[in-house]
């Protein structure tokens, strides 16, 4: 029942047209995807607006899990931790690597560090829960 | 060292001049904010994407904190809890109403129940930390 | 299929007769829980080891969540987030007082603020998430 | 200014005397701890008791900090999430197997992996956050 990334990307395109976030890597519960960071995504302190930076951990985890539980559109977040570790690059893309920890019946469980591009130290972390609708 | 809600939408207004936030109420540890819903803030389910949300809860956060501290605009979140709880309306206004729960020197941690516009249920809970930065 | 107080302290001495919680009140979707603090709990700074902190907010959740659905033993916690914002005081119970945020069919999500008893400040804030088997 | 196992054994030894939470490894900003689960820690569903497991994480966290930062006692956990994914064995130790993501001057934060002894999948995911004091 997984999907691949050539469906997702697809669907993804259908269904969030405006979305800025590029499916880079899925499979084997994981993922990777990343994000422009143009001026308007900037706070003070020449880094990246806080949102932007769950935006993408969301993201990364929706692509894993549809990675391995197939195009289930209604899937939807229903828990979201982040902690922000360091200051991401002003210009830099950031990338969201997601892990998944857990694929049950109702729910998948996944973490996710986020990186700026070409830097090997975490920006932040995120942990997420979806929930998978039952009759699928 | 309060901030008066005019500062503050004075403060956004220049600091993040994309944003679609606005600022309903602020003032005794306390800040309502709200956020307009359009067509492209929606996912399937025919409800709001969720990073709007947690851009809401966010930005309640951060005006509630202003508002007791005064202009700080390196006061960065640290950590960010959301639980979904319910699908909010595709059609409403999210609003964000933050309580603090502690302003220390060092952090401040409120809660945020975000609703849909009209709707006395809860549609999400979020609790977050913001540091505070030593030299102000 | 609410349990009355009579009938969740009756459960929780069967299924867990060592527990030091107390439970004070339960109904209309809220739960009050206590807990004694003795020397053995305690953790250098003259302060409440935190974990005693954890377990009051975890019993308190549980409590709530049993006064709305009634004796489900086999409700677990599948997410939990605590924030620690003021020092308990060593020789205080501490008491959790809990508020469903929402009792679904599949789970419940509740907050549970913590104090030392006497004191109108918030030690802590809890927010969990418990899942309800389906077979109920 | 780390502190070797010998010293945290010690330490842990002292300040929590009734602990039974054992130090099996730490060093190079991780650390392994785990608990033994008696007939008391168990809860309906022939399972481990939540509360256990956010006592094993706190502490997994604690002796990865001060393995990296010294015996500091009054670095406190300022925040703690926990998502549980699987049901621990009933007659299994514990084992938490801590990672620290950040450890900056004012905060470290980790994240801890949760395991009954012997099976490979993870039973709980833990990220938390300590405050460590200004003045060491």
């Amino acid at each position: 029942m997984s999907a691949s990334k050539k469906d997702i990307v697809e669907f993804l395109v259908q269904e969030f047209p405006k979305s800025r976030c590029r499916v880079d890597e899925v499979g084997g519960g994981s993922a990777t995807v990343s994000h422009e960071v143009g001026p308007d995504d900037l706070r003070p302190g020449a880094t990246v607006f806080g949102p932007l930076l769950m935006t993408v951990a969301d993201v990364a985890l929706y692509v894993a899990i549809l990675g391995e539980i197939g195009i289930v559109p209604l899937a939807v977040t229903t828990n979201l931790t982040i902690n922000f570790l360091r200051r991401p690059s002003a210009g830099k893309r950031i990338i969201g690597r997601c892990r998944l920890l857990k694929v049950g019946k109702r729910q998948a469980v996944g973490e996710v560090l986020l990186y700026s591009e070409g830097d090997p130290q975490a920006v932040s972390h995120a942990v997420g829960t979806y929930s998978i609708p039952p009759t699928r």
